[in-house]
């Protein structure tokens, strides 16, 4: 991934900036830039972003919004406000679709975020490399500054780092469940079914209910030992 | 999909609660429950909330906590606390892996989020019918309350709505791709390349320029109308 930049344009309400900065913390990104806010970066700022202050004492401010469009390698404005197919502005890429594309990026991509009440102008969409929006329900589109980036970060973070959390709580491995369906097969044996049938059904439900739970390691091991414990009696 | 109902237990500031509330209009949800609030659906909420003030109107208020377990037919835990695999209580699932799981759900649903502070103890996540985590930095592992909502909400409708917008910006129908792609034969044909191989290669990455920009008719259209143009010089 290149670097990343959440870029706010013209901020109003410094609670968002800190709900921002926060968020970028969550996810693990840093690079804050404010470009000409109308509003400081004031204890209400300070007080949303909690454990994140880092990333507020290291934003950058751009005092003028000229050169915007030619600081990055590339950028990316958002939107609430899409048209239909035939408005050529306001024809969003949708996040799903585009997290692996600016994950494959390199060098800066800058994540363009207009002012609270009226989003980016046409104009300035009409500068970014593409534009992209987070599909929301007909009746209220706009989102709160700080929950579009929430959604945006979350998925560029979950495609990258879904993993780290999966590792971390480990699935049983195929030779765990093979100890797990012996036990069961088993117990299985051991019970009062009249015909082969019976069996092979009891045998498949267990195939199903240990497979869609996706049992952990730890879980496994547990109920291995209980069914054992079954067996024996 | 069931009825999905927001549950703020103990909620203590009311920005939170109006904020939610907007996330949940932004993706189409209606059922807020708050459980022994510690605070007022004041102004800040209502502020927070901006166009979704039916939400708070019409949120439901739990006076006590004993009975949340047993109200609903799936209660699923949120926690930004994980532990790792032989951590029973805390050992989530992911919200990608479960959109759908919740998404096929009958009856009610809750999605159970626990104080700002302390989040879900123990105790409570143990009586949910499982526990659910969005993946985050390890450096800062929890989220602002809406922020959490807005994930979830947004995996939630994503799944079911990406569709609308889809809709609305329609790609390109395969016989618009046919017209534009001839007309681009016939610029190549008519432009000075040396050999079938050069043409060959330039047909491919028309090909493939067209296929991942993934063209709106509208852009299908305009490039045809400008190709033409070349073609007729």
């Amino acid at each position: 991934m290149g670097d990343v930049y959440v870029v706010l344009l013209e901020p109003k309400i410094s609670g968002n900036i800190g709900a921002v900065a926060r968020s970028m913390a969550n996810f693990g990104f840093s690079n804050l830039v404010l470009v000409t806010p109308k509003c400081d970066v004031d204890d209400e700022a300070r007080n949303r972003a909690k454990h994140a202050q880092k990333i507020l004492n290291k934003a950058k401010i751009f005092k003028s919004a000229d050169k915007i469009f030619s600081k990055f390698d590339t950028i990316i404005g958002t939107t609430g406000i899409t048209g239909t197919d035939f408005n050529l502005i306001r024809s969003p890429l949708l996040m799903g679709d585009v997290a692996f594309k600016i994950l494959s990026a390199k060098g800066s991509v800058a994540l363009l975020f207009g002012p609270e009440d009226t989003g980016l102008s046409n104009e300035q969409l009409k500068n970014c490399d593409f534009v992209l929006s987070i599909p929301t329900h007909k009746d209220y589109p706009v989102m709160n500054l700080s929950h579009a980036v929430t959604v945006l970060l979350y998925e560029l973070f979950r495609h990258e780092s879904a993993q780290i959390l999966r590792d971390k709580h480990k699935q049983s491995a195929p030779r765990e469940k093979e100890v797990l369906f012996g036990v069961v097969d088993d117990l299985i044996n051991q019970t009062n079914f009249k015909t082969e049938d019976e069996r092979t059904t009891q045998k498949l439900i267990w195939k199903r209910f240990v497979g869609k739970a996706m049992l952990t390691r730890r879980e496994t091991f547990g109920l291995i030992g209980f069914l054992k414990k079954l067996v024996k009696k």
